[in-house]
């Protein structure tokens, strides 16, 4: 069975409590468990990381270039500044997804740019929870093309 | 019926043909094609636009302020610069999802602005074809909730 | 009897029903029409355009240049990168004077800077739809003036 | 009687003497007369101040808070960096209008932002002494709308 | 017999009114008779496009990927903002020169970038009408050599 | 006795009127007292200034220079590009501390930068009049501790 | 009794050693100790954290949000780039208070923003040890006030 | 006999006393008695002004338009930001020059580019006191020439 | 006879060893040569100049403003930064044109500006050695013309 | 005997495995060992450390204050952004090399600047493992020099 | 007897030919001339120089350290690029003065910043020939009064 | 016997008078002698080149590239600016180290990047004269290597 690493950076823990108006009222449970569901009917495993840490998230990306098949990130804070998240994703060869609940485009200007998302394959902003959903089928998709 | 216009601009109807390590292998027809099947599957009627002119595609998006329930909207080359598009998406209040092909974050420094992502829901980039059929679903998906 | 082109650009058909908070409630009929009456009242001729397209906008305005004795443009959303509206105005040597509805300096700053006013007589920013009726006046007393 | 005030900034007290290419050849004081004239046949008073000094206009705007039901301003050289005139014409709640007689897009880099029309109603510039009028007669009409 | 396109962007239809001590006093008919004397003795056959519209411009940059073996492409006010035109050109696989009758090296800032010019094979600027004659002579030639 | 002047900038004369969400409700002579009041408790004597003009700011700082053990200067508006306020700040030696009652950091761009700021001891931002009543405090330390 | 919590960022465990010529001579616990005794006069306690790592003082921040009633925080070095930092303090309603010991409008350029404090209530710098003090004073204040 | 106008901007009144090793020791006094002294010699009257605020260097500017021969300023702080300092040196028409005490090049960065500089005849800085008698000498000297 | 100056700048001696992918396979003597013949068939004797020294080539610029009805110049490394260049060009009132074998447009940011090209008649560029020969045949076309 | 720390940023944990056409194709382990048969040649002890977290970096800098005689760190992605490890960098008083394996300055622009190296005695950069080998025998022949 | 170099940058020996309503009309031999008597009657012998080449002009520059009390040098185009003319500056103790015979605050935008000026005693802008009688004056006084 | 060229740019000559606390007290001559006694005994031939004209050194290294096994190079003030050197050394397939005495990260805005740098194979900078040392030693083994 495919495995994919759903990787949660800075404050995503807060979900449900932090600006619910932007980022929604679910928490961060019932997303992963959304998801989790969503990856069943597939035929995927997820497994669940969240860090505030930056350094946690590269080891975590590390990890991921050994045992998993394909990557969810959704980077937050750490997007747009972080040269080190940028040089784990670039090293690993599996489909990976940055995915962003609200859309970076539309928010501060140093939300727009985003370092990790340029050695991503792709991107989803602004779709909310929705957002993760596209993704693991994104990744479903291509891994199943290429087998 | 839900109605969606999929909406795309400049070049894009040379796909198949321009830089295919790029933008792949099929080429528009083949594209919509695919998104239709897509839609029939899940109740969607899509209607498609291409035009390489800035305010045709302005007028497209226009139109589909009236007449449609959802925008899945490629402005390629226009995303970057496109005042008069941004102002055109804005007047809009359905949901409305930017797709690219590529990564846009991974390419010329002049391609990773988008001036019209900021006034859509969201943005899909570098999920290739696959882009239009995750906007779809988005779309149905909130259509049907807030129904 | 003297002639003024009044022309549109984009997005401007959609008046009254896009952003009514920054653009006032007039359709666009209506604000041609109270433009009509003020410039019959001072023996003038108006002839009305609107495109969303700017090549469209070139070709008016080049026309303009044989057939008119005065322009009132509101650029819109292309007044702030348009080198090629730009070029056609600054052929023109009659007076010609850029409207904005809203004031472009309180706005975003993609907005404040005018590449077509800096080949214009003058701009009115900010006055409504009354920018139009004051344009209207200046160029009405310029042209009595230069007679 | 609705009043007006008519506040000149700095170094037009010159006007006539200064570059009569750009600022066109009528002294202040033809100016204002012209202005006063124009006033009286609608029905309004105008009362006029002239300062080289920034503070001093910060003093006027203010004090046209309680005073004046209308202003027109032509903040010159203050109008491009000046934070405090900004700040005092933000507090005022009644219609102010920005007035530059010559065309602020078509001169040097440093005239073509102004951090005082921000906060004005709206702005007319490179319209000569006739933008002062056009100001004062977009004041009259909206001083007559709101009662 | 070889076939070259050559396509006059924005404004170039006003030449010989527009700013002759820039631009020369011959009209764009003239040009293109000169132009057309010129190939008739390499023996090539041109054919001549001109539009205000930069959808239109794409247009024919498209077109010549199937029917031209050369362009000849003067895109004016569009060579520094169109990255739709960008990337109709870097689709062509035919030699293509982009010419400006200006040197817009001497010219304001922004017409100091090329989009166009950075996907084109070379361009000329500033030597006139002469620039045309000298890039259907330089593609003559490179059509001749890679026979 | 120790003296401590205190300095208030353009547009400080409205607090109270001016932008009450931001700058709190109450009057320049209202927190005035307060600080007065505070100031007798801890055996120090305040001078109370203020000023529209740029220079004579700069006046009384040069006069600070004399006769106060310390300043307490809130520049307002001038604290963004006051070269000459920022000079006369340098010259003097005793302890010097900038407020603001709003926070610089969370508001316009141009209000982000603090010229008179780099040349003070410090500076309080966003603590609303409380921020005056903490300057003085730190001042009346400072000049017991340097006794 | 209320509860701040008192957070030091990185390299802050070095005070006393690390360049006192601008941070003072007092160690972390010398300072935290003048805190305390602070507190108790005024009836508060405080709980003391310091931490190098970027993401345990997002750890902390958000530990705040449920279990303190103010935040005095030193972000030192993420002041300047921590987005994780600033989306973690946004989230919590609580006065929250930045305290820089050395004067940042003095030092080097990459000093001189902080995207923390945009989000806190204010900030205090320059003012040494003294400003943890007055920052302690500002949200005792707000909180009796807010009972 | 021929006259100059010595103007000195802000903080210039404390020389002697501030930082006297970037700006000598003399007083205001002593510079313009050594002026006066080589004016004296050369058969030149000076008069001398020294103002703290802007708009009155502004109107000391304008008054020597009409009864000065001469022009001799140093606009301290105000000369890298004054753009109605810069309006009333440019409608001047006799010998102007610019003097700085210290080498602008060499200090910090705001203080590299002159506003007011641009609209003089020349500028001198860095050389001292000597710069004013440098200036003088060079006035003198044009004026006899013009003769 | 007229005479044409060529003039090569810093490394251009190396043509042919330098990455032929970028600049060709011919030698510098091989395009000398090239262009000689084609000179001789024009009825136009070249003189040839190669230098890697900024002086040497101002020098011979200088050289050329006496002796030669026409410059070709390929400055290559200073075209993007040399104001001696610059300066030394713009003193010559004979034709003069700037070519670069490559596209500059097309290659790293640091070659897209040409501070020589802006005070030539024109440039040519990206089309290989063929824009010698094009340069060398709009000049004599020019004096033939002007003669 | 002498104490060295060695001191491996993010991702360098990887190396072997991550773009090894870049970073070369030893594992971290092989460098350690490499760096340690050239350290006991020499006589010095080499400490060796690794982490993906910006944090602990900085408190092993702080730790080498007290315990090593020198420092050699590759702060890889961390080098261009964080003040932190700049203000530990900052504190500590022995000889600290910077080694990057790849050349910094032809990578992209976001690499080019080093925060960090800023603060040590020096930097290598581009020499491959090498680069380590130097940077000790660097620092080795300074502490005897120093003893 | 005291000696002064004086240094003359490129294109200086085309002087009187080149832009001579910028630069004057007299030949760089008829202004040494004119410096030299100038320089007779103050006691001072003045060693002329003038070179097209950056370098030479570092030698002759490295040459006054040792031989002359003072420099004048008019370094034209390099003043604005030259890191290695600051640099050699930069090691000379004596009193050197850059002198501009344009006002360089009145030119295109790469002149007003002078990276030599920023490492001379001062500098003179914009008075012509007398500009460098001034400065021989200038270092005539110093000479004297550091004797 | 393996040939290594050392090349030392502009001002280097005046090693041990120039700003010895930046640059150390040794003459160009002792640290020439250091390096070729290190050379001899690693079995590597020296040949010195000084110059301070950028042109002489693009021809050194031109030469380099047929006769040398190795660059050690010192751009000095031309490291920053020169696009020929940069052309010059991207021609030359022999590894090139760039050295700097001082610590350019340390230094001025204006010395922090290297456009030459980015061509060579790596650069030392801030170890002093012990960088060349080690340049060499790089060198020689990666001759060794690649025998």
């Amino acid at each position: 069975m495919k495995k994919v690493f759903v990787i949660h950076g800075p404050n995503l823990n807060l979900l449900g409590k932090r600006e619910p108006e932007i980022y929604g009222g679910s928490s961060l449970d019932d997303i992963n468990e959304r998801i989790s569901r969503e990856a069943e009917k597939i035929g995927i495993e997820c497994e669940f990381f969240q860090s505030n840490i930056e350094g946690e998230l590269v080891d975590i990306v590390q990890k991921a270039g050994g045992k998993a098949d394909g990557i969810i990130i959704n980077p937050a804070g750490y997007s747009h500044t972080s040269v080190a998240l940028h040089d784990a994703l670039k090293t690993i060869d599996i489909p990976r997804v940055e995915v962003h609940l609200s859309n970076i485009f539309a928010r501060e200007e140093f939300r727009r740019a985003s370092l990790t998302a340029s050695v991503c394959t792709g991107s989803i902003s602004g779709l909310g929870v929705e957002g993760y959903l596209l993704a693991l089928r994104y990744i479903s998709n291509r891994l199943v093309r290429s087998q």
